[in-house]
């Protein structure tokens, strides 16, 4: 039992495996499965000022908590997850609620991250992520956004095309650009080629035109980065990651047959592990080996966050092997 | 982690504890952990064939599940409970969506048990709830009512005041009648007068008082049964239980100092004991005597239901030791 | 802990994966292991009403309920079992006890199966399996039987040499015979030549040359079905399945480097996939399909039987990945 | 999950609250559950050199290992035990199997300690039993049995009767004899008067009574101990003993109302301290202090055997509060 | 598996409980223990900015992190505690290593909270104490103390004559002196006449002759109060509180035979409570009902530290009984 | 959690699965730490007649016992230990303190097994460790040394130089020296060249090298043995052996891909095959492949010690596949 949540994952992770100060702006209901989260998110190590708490009516009529249940998967069987998050006090933020004069301002952010899974939780949502990116804009904060398409959270309220209207228009303040192949194509409508099984250069290629699409399309995209997963079974995937900055595509170390104990926060790792990179100012290389080994490693244990620490990320990029330590 | 409810609690201990064929009327979204709870509910030996399965929007916008956390307390730390219960199918059931014909008349029931749990979960449950017992009680079918009030369920929609009026329209079908003495007053308005700490004979008779109303006011009631628990701490309970049926007032051997594991399904355990009683033609003294019996085993255990077995209970109404069998 | 059972493990798998009703006919003692077992039986799913209850003495010497202790095994560590069910209740069941009029006739059964453990339990139930056979024939109803040769069982009671008897004496009632091909040698004599590892063509050959053999030997065998399993570990098998029927070989999917979780049930998990494509008139490709893929879900998870569903089974026949589904 | 025995609980206490080396003599069949239960007696501390392996059919047909099912009881729900060791190597024991001239000549055995569980096992247990008590008088080794009536054992092979006989036949080489007042009744016919609930004067006199009955009856016994247990709850039991030598009565501190967490081996702590005490040459008020604070401790952890030092004893034999140690 | 320390245990009660904010100033080896601990501590939510990280040498020879090994006790089985924390960072601590300036001044401190277990740690913890509480008298800051007599922390360097050296030293600067009796006894010297079981009338007035007798000594307490635990078993305690304030003494409800789940953390959560009072400006009655009340939950949930809410205290302040809260 | 440690996993080993009686010499604390580390070795079966309990002073500033925690390790993440044994009892052992001469030349010792951990917990251990092989050489007794290098221990007290140099002071006396190649070349100083991924024949040459140069330098080496193993992931590596006797190599055989489990503990179950072979007199062949293959075996259970049997590892030394044992 654990917390999580794409946006909140990145933010853990640069916390507690990078060591950067991070906050998370949501909202949650006022009962003692918010407070547990309250409790899980403390160990997380991020601050939780602008987190709003919503009375609760004793019931869960007006408003909850997001509950999501997972099934990791063994070989074969893949992976399971049940999201119950309907009505939630995250869900209801509307623009308003939350003063960004103040956390882009007066508290001094440097970077703020959302993405698609906040834009599809509901029509107010969508309309605090562009308030909030508007805001980061004007005080100069870089934006961050990953894409992280789910058809279900879509498909109650306008479906594929809905979502492609939303992330288009989100797009626009956004300085790095993350998803994986599905979600630029689900989110952004764009095509990539023969992605088939396994990772060749035809499809590194097809990855590369689908960027330059990409930049083509919204100059604004300082980096796009992708992950590539290719999930031969629940236990062993391929995985990779590209990133293109300032003209030109880095990627990452390719690992085959990784071993996978968990795969839910992947993605989400690897966000917050080329975020930091760019934030301390290393090159795009070193961030997309960062992002693709600190995923790979959040891969390895429960939980949809990193258990990782940033010497085991740098051993991990150089391509450490498994010898103890000790 | 286990299923329950205040009307499925007395079916699974008819079923598990006293051996009899029940089945239960409801509604589940249909995703893992609506397949989790029937998965429990196999185990419960309850029939689910009158269960309907509402088709899920893969967030629980539209429907859920109903999910309960529940804290057992320990000492001077109360028992807490948190309901996350709003939108889930089982409130969403109304009139027409059961065919209650077939129930009560292709498959031969014999007794039909709802309560106020069920009728507070919405305005189209109340209906629905009404649109059985009529059901029933065309077809000859017992019915009895457990009035469980929750405060919590009633705040949103009325408050005590509706769940008064909600309670006294239905209350003129039932023919057992069940609840606590803050049951009987919330929901009825009957007060009882000087129930301080303990059970003296002075309180035996405010009970009796607020039954002789109750038998007024309702003659439709052939038997009122209520439990007497008294909270000394979380881990220790004074427990007893009273009946009335044709006249008279039957009382339960009164336990002081009840060793408390789990006190929730106390009630459930008392009302199916007391159910089993009736249906099996025992006298009215048996009958309370084996739900307090059942509802006190119940409570060392943990859970909602019952993990008794009927010789148990038998044991337990002759005030069997706790000696080791074996 | 769990339940399971050479042949209960069918008829959970069949209730509870595919949606068929089913019951066991079987024995217990009746003892707190017995009421676990039945508990347990409870969850999944399967009819117990034909299930004989047996006074227990308290201690073991007449009667008991069987136990079967395992370890999962791990890379070249193999699984272990440990039987401890001599004088089971199942043991002692002997012609007569059973009402099978009542099972095949008044009560609609439309497939039976049995198989090779129950029939090695004493000399009593050999002579149960037939009556049950017999029987079955008379009321039209189709009889599968899976060999589950266990050199433990018969160890004691003739060996190898009896074995054979009793199950070529079975054999000429079946009309779906199962196994793997160390079954079909050791019960009914047939010789598979050259298994070794891995399962190239010639190897398949040989299979349906003991099919042939088969077929030519027991003509009332509709459909022959046979799983390969190749051990290279205890956590990587290879797997595939066969199945003849009506003058012609279908080959399952063959899964290189299978990741196993827990073994145990796979068998069965197979042929109760396969019996459930004859029984809802798929053709018999499907069916080996079907029964090839629970089987392999079913050792993706731990205990004797399945956790899959229907809808995962398909996914999986289609081949399909281990995608996170979401 | 944890090995026990009525004999062996009594070594075990000896060797790790003590600090004698002790041995068990006892047979197991060859499998992984006595590997098992041979693991866990290495953590005994008891040697194993005396037990006889007995090779295993794969089955449990010819022999097998016992098997205890214990729940603990809570409150009004009495601790429940449910036996399942039919078949068992130990009960297959015959006169002839052990060298008792090596156990008690070559290798100097002081003290032996056997009961009527043992003796219950078979016919040809009870015949061990009087060989080893005889071979042990020859030695010079002090004999000492625990009566242990167990129903269930008895029932199939002659009931009380039969368990009077036996009884009554080794009583005669005993020199410490134990046992509860049930114990007394039932396997010597002893009868004690007027014992109800807690323990009064009176009801001391009336154990007195029936040990002056004893003494007369068998000279031999030049100790009678017997523990008082009046379970209240399963939780809570007042415990005391008393303690027969040389002429007068011994009376161990009377413990109120003490907390139980798990009452099996009480008794058989009981024995181990009371022994330790006769063996360290103690004396009889030292011994009976002992044994009852061993046995209080006992019922305060899991399992049937102590996890008391020999300085916690002594603390709580000068009813030393329950204070933290730090 | 949790993280304590008397201190520490102040801190987080005041933050998870009461809603402050608080820090700890310590010192950990910088090892996987040390890095869960700091896992641990932001769970509790208390700031670890001023933290020292020593470097580890990888075997524990020059610094360590501090482990206590507990066992909560049941019954007549008292608690037990192993400490093994030699050579820990935080004893290694010295003057001059913390910046208390800034601790005090710079970040606006308003409380500061030691005691008599990290001045036991070594010589220089004992200057480094009085280095603090000179800093913070410099800046205004209250100081409270605890006086937490462990005689196992004294007993290598130099007894009870040293501890009451360094903690009549350090107690000059104290607003504020906690301690159960036997604190006052141990570490200043005073005794308590006739402190027997239970508290009566006579007890209370020795320890206000106690507490008289302190303030006579040390004008300089404001506050001196002192909890009153009568531990009848280990699960079963009387729990009281005295608190002297400006000339007068409070005495907290007394709470009989309170159940005690782990007794451990009942004196910190004590003082987090009192102190919490006092900061907020609540009189005397009020904040020693307070930290009894918060003592008194804590000691019903496992772990060093409490899980009580603000509002569960304010209930059981009142005496609120233990009905299920839902 | 578990005990463990280099040398006494090879006692362990000896005893548990092969059957021989061993004893361990060292030291603990006497506190509640060391006696649930007497209990585990209790269960280990080895001997504890020569361990001294050395008084613990309550905190761990004069003595310890030594604790290590350890993380298992998952695909691409490495096993980590973490030791904590700074001042504990063994390593305060110095030469006088135990009576070689009882445990040589009394109690009948023929085998002695001591190695590069014990030698390097202090000055004194290291001593201590010449002065048993000094012992042992007089009595006849065999000496084995596992290099066992571990850099944290050493660098602390003078690095590998100082390692080197109580190495090479020490293999003097040895008759059976082993380790891997990273021991041989850390303690000895002998390098092993083209030591990269994988075991090709150029590599296997290499060791021979090694093992020549040992051999001219210390031709009291009668046998040189060992492990070579190839971490490609933490769950996955190549495992084999090499074994020098009498002028010849001896080569177990590789398993490639072998699936680990928990790497610990894998030399010392080689270490205890071996030995178990030359102290039964099987060839050097059989030796290695039985060290070898318990050595796997002993990788795929979690703990440091061997769960293994003789029957299992004979079955793994031919090769055995890991088809259900049933």
């Amino acid at each position: 039992m654990w917390e999580g949540g794409g946006e909140y994952n990145v933010a853990r992770g640069l916390k507690r495996c990078f060591g950067l100060d991070t906050a998370i702006v949501t909202a949650f209901a006022d009962n003692p499965v918010g407070r547990l989260v309250q409790d899980l998110i403390y160990q997380g190590g991020v601050d939780q000022s602008y987190v709003r708490w919503v009375g609760y009516d004793g019931i869960g009529r007006t408003v909850r908590n997001g509950l999501n249940f997972t099934e990791r998967g063994f070989g074969i069987r893949g992976a399971v997850g049940c999201s119950d998050r309907g009505h939630t006090a995250a869900s209801q933020l509307k623009p308003g609620d939350i003063d960004w004069k103040s956390v882009f301002g007066r508290d001094g952010t440097r970077w703020f991250h959302t993405g698609g899974i906040f834009a599809a939780l509901s029509e107010s949502t969508a309309a605090v992520a562009e308030e909030a990116m508007q805001a980061a804009k004007r005080h100069g904060v870089i934006v961050s956004y990953d894409l992280n398409y789910r058809e279900s959270l879509w498909q109650g309220i306008g479906g594929q095309q809905r979502a492609q209207e939303v992330n288009r228009a989100l797009a626009k303040y956004v300085d790095v650009m993350l998803g994986n192949e599905e979600d630029f194509t689900a989110c952004l409508g764009f095509e990539v080629e023969n992605v088939g099984e396994g990772f060749d250069n035809l499809q590194i290629e097809s990855f590369q035109d689908m960027i330059d699409i990409s930049i083509a399309m919204y100059p604004n995209f300082a980096v796009v980065a992708t992950t590539m997963r290719n999930a031969k079974t629940a236990s062993r995937n391929d995985w990779g990651a590209l990133c293109y900055h300032d003209g030109k595509l880095y990627q990452a170390r390719m690992r085959q047959d990784l071993d996978i104990y968990d795969r839910v926060g992947g993605g989400d790792s690897f966000a917050s592990g080329l975020i930091y990179g760019f934030l301390m100012g290393k090159d795009p290389q070193w961030s997309v080996e960062c992002g693709a080994a600190h995923g790979a490693l959040a891969m390895t244990t429960p939980g949809d966050t990193t258990m990782a620490t940033l010497s085991e990320v740098e051993k991990a990029m150089k391509g450490g092997g498994a010898r103890v330590a000790r």
